[in-house]
C-alpha cells in the first residue's frame, strides 16, 4: 500500500538516525502529516479530520513507534512500521496522551519539530501536560527533518517529475479550455478537472487570478466575473501524485495582450533564465534570488522568488535574501519571479527544477517567451 | 469577496465578545484557518503552505486586529477587518512575532485555542517566547471557540445545505461512473470530476474501499484493484462549496450483492433511522449515539457514529457515548453507523442532517434502504 518499497523508509529513518546520534538526541516525536508520511508511507487524506492526534517516535537506534488512533491502525499495519500502539479515539478525555508519555519515558533528549515552518497538531494544553510529565529536555528537531526532507531521493525525484508533467499536459489544454466570457470560476473548475483527467490524483492547491493587464494578488479564490479581452489571466496549481506536488503557474492574455503584460512576461522569463543559470550546486538561495532579483527592479510583494517542493505545496528552504541555504543535487525547488504591473496590479511566473550536478532539470514544461495570447 | 456580508462576521465577532466578557477574558488570539475564516470571512487555500503564520486577535470590544504576511493584505482588506498590521514573510528571522507581541500587550488575560481538537500552527518555539515575553495569563479559548462554531448561521446553514445538494447529485450519477473492472483508482477520479461537474468548488477529502463482500477500512487512498462483481464499493466524500463541507457517503455492490452485505446494509439505514428519530434539540451526543447503536451489535472500530460538520470535515461535537454535549436547533451533524462484516470487512454508512425544532432536516438525499446493485 505505500507508495515506495520499505526500504525508502528504512533510508529516511537511519539517515535522521545518524544525525540524531551526532547530537547526542535519544528520539525524534513528529505529529504532522508530512513528517508521519516520511518516516512510514502512511499516507491518508483523513488528516483533513482535526478531531484526532497521531504520534511517531523515531529512536535514535531501531524502529518507529507509531502511536494512532484505533482507525489508522490497519492502514499504518500496510507499511513497514510494526510497533503500532493505537488508542480510542475520539474518547472524550486521554486521547492517547498517556500511552505517548509511557512510549517516550525511556528517552532523555527528545527532538520535536518545533522551529521554522513548523506547526503543532495536537492541543496545545495536552502537549504541556506531557512536557511537564516527563523530565526529558525537548529540542528542536525542525533542522534534522529540515536537512533531509530537502534533499530528494530518486524515488520521490520520479513522482515529482510525473506530477509536473500532468501540470504541464493539463496547461497545455489552455486555448482550448479558457475563453473570454467565462466567469473565473468556472475558469478553476475546468482546470481542476483538466488535471485530473491528465493524471493528478488531487489538486489541493489552485489559485489564480484575472484583470485588466495583471491581476491584483495570487492567493484569492476566483470571483464569478467572467474573463473580458484584455486581460491577464493566471492559474498556479499545486496537483498531487502520490503524496507530492508540483507548483507552478502560467499566464495568458485573453483576446489581445498590453504592451506592459508583454514586456512584464518577457522581464520574467528572463529572470527565469537567469535562475536557470545560476541554480547550480554550491549557490546559495539568496545567491540565486540575486541572480533572478538583478534586473526586475522592486519586484511585487510577495517575500521570496521560489521555495522547495515535495510533499508540500512549499517547503524550505526559501529562494530569498535572508536565507544562506547552499543548494545541493536533489534538491527541488521553484522559481517563481513576479513584478508590479500598472494600476496596483502584478504578475507571478513559476517553474520546477530539480538541481542536478549537470545544472537544472526542467520539471515543468518551460513556458514560452512571449506572452500566450487565448 | 467575502462570502457572506460583513454583518455575519459581525455578529460572530459580538458573540463571541459576550462570551468572553462573561469570562473576563481580554482577548482571543487564533492561528488557525477556520477559525481566521470563521472571525473575518479570510479565505484561501493559501494554508496549503506551511511557511507564514498568520494572526488574528479578537479583542474584548472592538474590532478585530489581524496580524497577517504581506502576501495576505489586500485579500484581507477585501473584508470587513480595517486594523490589518503586515509583516515580510519570510523573512528568515522576527516572522510576525514582535508586532504579535506588540498587539498583544494591552491585554492581560489571553485566550487562545489549546483543547480539544486544536492545533498550534505557529512554531512551537516562537510560541514560548511569545509566552514568555508577555505578562498575560493565557486561558483555552477552545470552548469559547466551540459553543459558536456548532450552531450555524442560516448563511452557514444554506450554503451547507448547497454543498449537500450537491453531493447527493454527483453520487445519483454512481450507475453511469462506476463498473466492474475499473481501476478504484480511476473510481475515486471520475467521482472527483463529477463532484466538480455537479457544483463542487474542490474535494479535499476522498475516501472509500471496495473489495468482496464489504472493505478494511475507511481512511485508505485507492488502490489500482479493478471492481470485481460481488465487491462493495463505498466513497466518503468532503467536498466543499463556499468553503463548507458536506461529508457523506455511499455503499453499492458491484453486480451482486452478498446476503451479508445486504443485511448489513439495512441494518445501517435503520440505525440511521433510529439516529433521525432521537436527533431533536435536548438529546446529547450521548443519547443519538445509543439510539442508533442499540440493535447494532459491538459496531467497527471508528471511534464514533457521528460528528459536527461546517467549515471543517470534522467538528465537534462527536456522537459518541463519551459526549455530552445537548443538540440545539442549527447544529449539523453527520450520522454515521458502521458495523463489522465477515472476513475482517466493514461498512460504514453515513447523512448529513440539521437539528431543528421540528426534528431533523435531511440535507444530503437519504440512501435506499437496499443496498443499491450497480
Amino acid at each position: 500500500m505505500p507508495d515506495f518499497p520499505a526500504e525508502e523508509f528504512q533510508a529516511r529513518t537511519e539517515a535522521v538516525q545518524r544525525a540524531m546520534h551526532a547530537q547526542s538526541i535519544d528520539a525524534l516525536l513528529v505529529c504532522t502529516e508530512a513528517e508521519m508520511r516520511y518516516f512510514t508511507g502512511f499516507r491518508t487524506p483523513f488528516w483533513q479530520s482535526p478531531t484526532r492526534a497521531w504520534f511517531l517516535i523515531v529512536p535514535a537506534r531501531g524502529a518507529p513507534i507509531a502511536v494512532i488512533p484505533g482507525i489508522g491502525a490497519d492502514l499504518m499495519a500496510t507499511t513497514w512500521v510494526t510497533d503500532i500502539r493505537s488508542f480510542p479515539a475520539p474518547s472524550g478525555g486521554d486521547e492517547g496522551l498517556t500511552l505517548l508519555a509511557r512510549a517516550l519515558s525511556p528517552f532523555q533528549t527528545i527532538a520535536l519539530p518545533m522551529g521554522e515552518e513548523a506547526a503543532l497538531r495536537m492541543p496545545l494544553a495536552e502537549f504541556d501536560r506531557l512536557r511537564a510529565g516527563l523530565s526529558a529536555s525537548w529540542v528542536d528537531g525542525t533542522p534534522l527533518i529540515k536537512a533531509l526532507r530537502m534533499v530528494k531521493s530518486a524515488a520521490e525525484i520520479a513522482v515529482i517529475r510525473e506530477i509536473c508533467a500532468i501540470g504541464s499536459r493539463a496547461f497545455a489544454r489552455a486555448p482550448d479550455l479558457f475563453h473570454a466570457g467565462q466567469p473565473l470560476e468556472d475558469v478553476f473548475r475546468r482546470f481542476r478537472i483538466a488535471l485530473l483527467e491528465a493524471g493528478a490524483e488531487d489538486v489541493p492547491y489552485l489559485v489564480g487570478g484575472a484583470g485588466p493587464g495583471g491581476y491584483r494578488d495570487v492567493i484569492s479564490p476566483p470571483s464569478d466575473r467572467p474573463l473580458q479581452p484584455g486581460d491577464v489571466l493566471m492559474l498556479d496549481t499545486g496537483a498531487t501524485r502520490a503524496g507530492y506536488f508540483c507548483d507552478f503557474d502560467r499566464n495568458w492574455a485573453i483576446g489581445r495582450a498590453s504592451a506592459a503584460a508583454r514586456q512584464g512576461h518577457a522581464a520574467l522569463w528572463q529572470a527565469v533564465e537567469r535562475g536557470l543559470a545560476a541554480a547550480r550546486p554550491g549557490i546559495t538561495c539568496a545567491g540565486l534570488f540575486a541572480a533572478m532579483a538583478d534586473g526586475l527592479g522592486d519586484g511585487a510583494d510577495i517575500g521570496r522568488m521560489g521555495h522547495g517542493l515535495g510533499m508540500q505545496l512549499t517547503e524550505w528552504p526559501s529562494v530569498a535574501a535572508h536565507d544562506q541555504t547552499v543548494l545541493c543535487a536533489g534538491m527541488v525547488l521553484t522559481l517563481e519571479p513576479s513584478l508590479p504591473l500598472p494600476g496596483g496590479r502584478m504578475m507571478v511566473h513559476e517553474e520546477n527544477i530539480l538541481i542536478t550536478e549537470a545544472g537544472p532539470e526542467l520539471l515543468s514544461e518551460r513556458t514560452p517567451p512571449d506572452l500566450p495570447v487565448i
